[in-house]
């Protein structure tokens, strides 16, 4: 199956340089332009989708799910 | 009060561009080093935080939120 | 842009049956084959998208977000 | 405790028929109408819960958290 | 239909002390012991869950959705 | 890097009780006034935060995630 398009806007390009592998889960740190951006994961869907390091992904995440901080000067 | 750390380590820098007010929640679109990331935040957290056009602000998100997705060539 | 393939085993086809349209957020309801599944995502988004009543889509959501719960007979 | 009622929408009703156990997080795959939705939760709210293959449940989610994507015909 | 027991261990009893509506999702704050917690939920679902000032809640949230940050002293 | 401040309205304070160490991710529980608040977090991240039975930490949490539910008298 192809999606052709999904709704959220927030997609980041990247490339996976490290992965953690789990019994359940499995973290996947991806750099991105605007530095790692790290996804927790099934370990089965690693293998469904053939991720390894070096695999060029989008990082994917919905707008509600983000929050916003100020940093002090 | 100031939060010294935070878990997450997704926390992506940059600047709001665009703010839809609404009357609950409004949209804040900030742009990144990676392209446009959107938040959905309250409408009273707009103005408890002064976020404005120009703000400086990070786009903070869990790593569970985050879904893997493959491009095609 | 299209996308290859995405990590989340949780994606359930339906039909759209009704928007709720909002000045920054909507809600869209979905049938599927297990009921009703309804979705807030930002209005942009579906305009983006070009949904309405009557679009095919697949209601997409990440395993960790998923509670369960027991019902009582 | 009888919780009365929850204000989501999305509740699927499905039989649990595959737990991949793990440390920490477990993965609890459901059949439903719609296909197998798959959930991460805790260990331990799988004894609390006293889940197994063959427990009947519900898989609950937010609105917020669905996603919407259209397919290519 | 009676939720027997779910499993998210995140369950803050309070009582509603203000509600605002919006035309798609509303804001609702809770009185809890440990200050005011802030649920963004569909406006439908407040009328059919009858929910009003004063009404005592529950607010639920999943493990996984919880960040942790250290204060500085 | 110190955050200002944040824009979510739900912080809770407490401090951990009890850490449930996994290979990938890890469960943190907190008690606060309102009990226990359970947390899954990277169990890189409880390094990096340097957390343990005894901090002091804020549960900090979305208004988006927060599901409500009423309990039969």
């Amino acid at each position: 199956m192809t999606i052709h398009a999904i709704n959220t806007r927030n997609q980041l390009p990247g490339r996976i340089v490290e992965i953690v592998h789990g019994p359940v889960v499995s973290e996947v740190d991806i750099e991105t332009a605007s530095g790692i951006v790290t996804s927790i994961v099934t370990s089965r869907s690693i293998k469904a989708l053939n991720l390894d390091v070096g695999t060029e992904v989008l990082a994917v995440f919905k707008a509600t799910e983000v929050m916003l901080a100020k940093v002090s000067p």
